[in-house]
């Protein structure tokens, strides 16, 4: 048996299994004593950059399979073998933009949705970048690169046109801290 | 075939169904041509709440299964019957802080996770609201609601303290408006 805070876990089963996800069942005590299940999906960490050139932000604007046309910070997900999120933050911008190098600040990470995993999104900014040529991936061959005024991307926000929740919340943070 | 801007899809299997969740794998053609797969989740749109009193944001800290002690803003899962996010949105305040009525303005929605699930997360704030007893849910009987003034809940996102993403970007967004 498991404890975590108030709950408990007495065993697992795993549901299905994908090169992408892994989905659980696990079976627990809640926190007011009851019994019940717990379903949860396994997928890797997640990066966000928030990269300046020229005091502009870097924007993705992108047919996404799941949501249609977005507009979003880049990034993606951690790679086996990749350590340290600033590494997958690097080869996704560089991927993505063809930015690379420059100087790398971490701003923490968030749970996009802490009810169906514990995955987190991993928050860097990155200014003094180099351009270079991108390389993206196959489904990110409609990939356009916008560069927005740091306030225009905020307004983005709050218009709903940049609707990913972690890209929303770093845009915010930057927008709000005065300092590009 | 389904034609979803640049990417088809030719077929769906579904790979595992629980109360919560059902995951599915589909057979696609990729945006650069190739043939491949994209699993995704299916789980119910959700909601987030800013609610005011006394000009005091409310605050719900609890241990979260897979995630640990979270700050987050009250919320929760859409109920199958509920067509209206804002009645989602009433009755998640309500159980978890016992505040109701009052004024309810939306703020859009958000993405939490663009590349596993096409759910949103809908944005609601809260004011001149009603006091009242809170009901909670079985796993939420360790559930404390806090008081915090606005530019507290900003410097609390900021230093890691609310890293639930669509609560961040709802808190930034009500701190930067300067209405509050």
């Amino acid at each position: 048996m498991e404890t975590r805070g108030p709950w408990r876990r007495h065993g697992r089963e795993q549901l299905c299994t994908t090169p992408r996800l892994v989905a659980y069942r696990d079976e627990i005590t809640l926190p007011d004593g009851s019994p019940g299940h717990y379903d949860w999906v396994q997928v890797p960490d997640m990066v966000r950059v928030a990269a300046l050139v020229d005091g502009r932000l870097l924007v993705i604007e992108q047919y996404h399979y799941l949501t249609g046309t977005m507009w979003q910070l880049p990034g993606g997900s951690m790679e086996p073998g990749e350590r340290d999120s600033v590494a997958t933050a690097q080869r996704e911008l560089a991927e993505e933009t063809g930015y690379r190098e420059g100087r790398w600040t971490p701003h923490g990470a968030l749970h996009p949705m802490p009810g169906l995993t514990p995955a987190r999104v991993h928050l860097w900014s990155a200014d003094g970048l180099t351009p270079g040529y991108p390389s993206p991936e196959p489904g990110e061959t409609d990939l356009k690169v916008r560069h927005i005024p740091l306030d225009d991307a905020a307004r983005a926000v709050r218009a709903g046109r940049i609707t990913c929740a972690p890209s929303a919340a770093l845009v915010l943070r930057m927008a709000a801290s005065g300092e590009y």
